[in-house]
């Protein structure tokens, strides 16, 4: 038996302001510290237990899994962030308002964006001052793997391959595991543990805070539920 | 070239309240956080940047850590949290008012116990609740590696073996990294970088909160020097 506990970050600064954010690195804001010190103390009252956490290379999943672990007692436990787990890269669309994107592109184009499992925003502009390339945490990848978009679908393809490289194998060890990640890429991998099809992932949504639970029995899922209060 | 940062954790409750601390995992106070806080900034405002980051299982010193990284906008890069970097094991005093100890074995024994490089407290008592293999921490750990009590020359010999086995060599790669430990885990670590004699070490205090920063051509220290503000 093993427990994967999901958990979608606190609110950042800029999910309060309404800015596309993908792979910028946004603070968490006051309410998402407390949303991530919450998600401890419900783990904890919950008597969860984890020997190995997971989180992406931005800070609000790296800050959130610290109130986590800071309540849980277990700051001690191996850490992995890895940018296979960043958010999805929303292209050329990132530090902009989503309202200005809306009625500079139309409802229709930006849903399309938002939702559709395929499709791409704009490609990053490489005289972006945002550049993602230019960040240092990405320095030892590879550039091929960094992009300057993705769908949903792109989001999913990197992120399975450290799922089927790194966490799967520790599930399959029965450890119980936390993985503090993000809205598009829990989406990715909650299509993929759920066996959801393109057209309906469109329609999920994760909220932010509250861990979802899978139970595996080897490496199958046998329950999931979401914790609440 | 590759610089070297070492820190002592901040202020922990049981350093206010005069109580021998060891392998006891105590918080910091409040006074410990805004101390790392500052050591952050310090280290923020001259430039400092780290590839890797070591602190020890307990989670004064990973917190310590945590702080400053925060402040640095480093929270991404590999922390390595190993437990040859913890304290010094205090034995049986671990727990016991500084004080109190005192008058019960009388100060010169107690004196030769907290300076005297090759002297050994009493023995954990194995009935005692605090005894330390039963914490998960160690689990993993061959039980053969976890003391009872140690000599600072005992806390020397198992942090060594992480010096030479992984740090150095990321030294030598010319990485630059900071460490946060302890009191008596950072006097045998620079016992060793400043080749101290048993004797002289007695008399070495770390003051907390305070980067020692060493410079490294290769393998060998070209500077040394305390960052005060």
């Amino acid at each position: 038996m093993s427990k994967l506990v999901l958990i979608r970050h606190g609110e950042s600064i800029w999910n309060k302001k309404n800015i596309f954010t993908g792979w910028t690195d946004i603070k968490l804001s006051k309410n998402g510290i407390l949303e991530a010190k919450n998600a401890g103390l419900l783990l904890k009252k919950n008597n969860f237990n984890f020997q190995y956490a997971y989180s992406s290379l931005l800070k609000r999943s790296i800050h959130t899994l610290w109130e986590i672990l800071y309540k849980l007692d277990l700051l001690w436990i191996k850490v992995i962030k890895n940018w296979r787990l960043n958010e999805r890269h929303y292209g050329n669309l990132q530090g902009y308002n989503k309202k200005k994107i809306t009625i500079k592109y139309g409802e229709k184009k930006v849903n399309k964006w938002r939702r559709s499992y395929k499709s791409r925003p704009p490609k990053m502009n490489l005289n972006n001052k945002k550049y993602i390339k230019k960040n240092i945490k990405y320095k030892n990848i590879n550039n091929k793997y960094i992009p300057l978009t993705e769908s949903l679908e792109d989001t999913y393809n990197r992120l399975l391959i450290l799922w089927k490289n790194n966490i799967i194998n520790k599930i399959k060890k029965n450890y119980n595991i936390i993985i503090v990640a993000h809205g598009n890429s829990l989406r990715a991998l909650i299509k993929y543990l759920d066996k959801i099809s393109d057209e309906n992932i469109e329609k999920l949504n994760i909220p932010t805070g509250i861990p979802i639970i899978y139970k595996f029995k080897n490496k199958n899922i046998i329950k999931k539920y979401y914790l609440y209060k």
